[in-house]
């Protein structure tokens, strides 16, 4: 796909219907609760109102895409994890027995897993092949992935997206895995987001404070050697970026274009939503924020997307696991709307 | 009931069985995931191991007792709403359209609402029958009860407990509805967590600072009347608390007798947990702290308990909302410990 192709999907992303969002409002305002007390769940079901059009739209068919990449910059000993553990983990998703999996069970959601640059040969009938490279270069040495690449990326997301919701999914998260995918998550945040490299760089899947200070050198020297033009996210998302985090931002960006809700999961979903909406700033009107990671640098991060995280469980799991554990609170928004009695039909006094 | 009962359901409160607590910490290190990584959904499933002695118990029976009384410091003018929406909004628990039924039919609970003090005459087939008086006294003027009366409302909320988990339900949420019950909540604060009052009054319902200020003087004035002894919780509920704060006390203590998980819904229940946790320290244990409330003091309300808020939605409605809409959340604890593959059985590498 060139570049003049995920021009259009950009073009295609609109406003939220701000109609719908008032006619949202009015109906809230008319059940049996003190205006506002319900919060952010009142936010939620304004949110997807402009988004669906409706006001309380079926989003009951939901999808969490997992997209899988390898990272070049793991020869730099950034993780606790080896790199043979994305390929492992990617079986055990299509198993169905990472903890992805079993989340969205509990939350009635499908988890589609995809090869988008694993460095391994994988073959599974579950598994979405999207494969761009195998892995990333060693962001240290040699761009991550080329610009075309980057874009390819993007698009595979995209298309996944515009697909599924062909088959009538209406509610996206976002989830990942990758090892050494939380450096090149913190590189983007120096680069795009424009925080320290020290208040980006975290423990990841577990590595020490040493270690840490490595990972943060490691992170310097990247950025030094490729200078990535920060009024050019995709520049950013080629030299030291990943292919999974690229494919995410083809989630996101496919989601907001097919008027969806997309659940932003932890750390390395929020670095691919940051250049989904440095793309396009509409397309953040169509994410809503999950949970709070554990991952230093997540909160600054958030706040700089503008998304207000729900759930403050100091997960650092990444999968989109925490996104899915927020589908119950987004239904909860939904069937609010639909099913509370009115000041009226319950012949309540008004404050 | 005498204070005697109320010492034998104190004495039936155990600790936590830590075997069972270690057992569950060894299943998590297992499971393929950094280990820590899910954080507080860990935490969650330890815990609940400890209450039940099972490591992924089944909870899927599981009530919010919503307990509902009046306030004579109502006629202080401290509510943005007239005291007779208490009443009123029984009618709707039991009719099944106020917020609470909406969001415990989307997490499988149902909704137990008890008269415990209403300020009218109930009668309806759903409504539990426990009423201890007719509202409080004025604070401001007289004891909001006698402590006969405190001590009757815990034991009714015991013994609601003990009746349910004969029945098999086997977790539980607090809810309430009481016009005015911030202020008894906020007066609790000061005397048994030794908050300053400007700190322990928020808003309520929606009042505006002014009244809020008025609020202040209130409480001040009812402490100051009354000189309610700190190391004698029942002393303070029964001067400036109210009839279903008791009866959650009664709830909180009933729960942890009967080994069952308890979830605190915000500023009120939290009150509650309070003087339960003055009452008997090792009923903390099995309390789950749920959501913070928008409600100005509950954070450090939760700090004193010890409780730690799961979710953030900037909620100040009360009735259980915020614990019921945490039950996926412990669902997906108990989930992961059934469902998710081990490093050993899924072929995966250690870090």
């Amino acid at each position: 796909m060139s570049e003049g192709t995920l021009e259009t999907i950009i073009a295609a992303i609109g406003p939220l219907n701000e109609s719908a969002v008032e006619a949202a409002e009015q109906h809230l305002n008319s059940l049996t609760k003190p205006p506002g007390s319900l919060g952010k769940l009142e936010e939620i079901a304004r949110q997807i109102a402009g988004i669906t059009g409706e006001i309380s739209a079926d989003l009951s068919k939901r999808a969490v895409i997992v997209m899988a990449g390898d990272h070049g910059v793991c020869e730099e000993g950034v993780s606790a994890f080896p790199a043979e553990v994305t390929p492992q983990m990617v079986l055990n998703f299509l198993a169905g027995g990472a903890a992805v999996n079993v989340l969205a069970r509990g939350a009635g959601a499908e988890v589609f897993c995809v090869d988008i640059g694993v460095n391994a040969d994988l073959s599974h009938e579950g598994l979405i092949q999207c494969k761009v490279r195998k892995g990333t270069a060693n962001m240290t040495r040699e761009a991550a992935m080329t610009r075309e690449e980057a874009v390819a990326a993007i698009a595979a997301g995209a298309a996944i997206v515009k697909d599924l919701a062909s088959k009538g999914y209406r509610m996206f998260a976002t989830g990942e895995m990758g090892i050494g995918n939380t450096t090149a998550s913190a590189a983007l945040c120096a680069v795009l987001a424009e925080m320290r490299v020290q208040d980006a760089v975290g423990l990841g899947t577990g590595i020490n404070e040493e270690r840490r200070q490595h990972k943060i050198d490691v992170v310097e020297r990247a950025i030094a050697l490729h200078s990535p033009d920060r009024r050019d996210p995709i520049d950013a998302l080629a030299k030291v970026g990943g292919l999974e985090i690229a494919g995410l931002v083809g989630v996101i960006l496919g989601a907001a274009a097919e008027r969806c809700p997309v659940v932003v999961d932890g750390f390395i979903s929020s670095a691919a939503a940051l250049v989904a909406s440095a793309l396009s700033p509409q397309s953040a009107a169509f994410m809503l924020g999950s949970h709070l990671s554990h991952e230093q640098g997540h909160r600054q991060l958030l706040d700089v997307i503008g998304l207000s995280p729900i759930i403050h469980l100091d997960m650092r799991l990444g999968e989109g696991t925490g996104a899915v554990l927020c589908f119950p609170i987004i239904d909860a928004a939904l069937r609010i709307m639909r099913e509370m009695a009115t000041f009226e039909s319950a012949g309540i006094s008004r404050g």
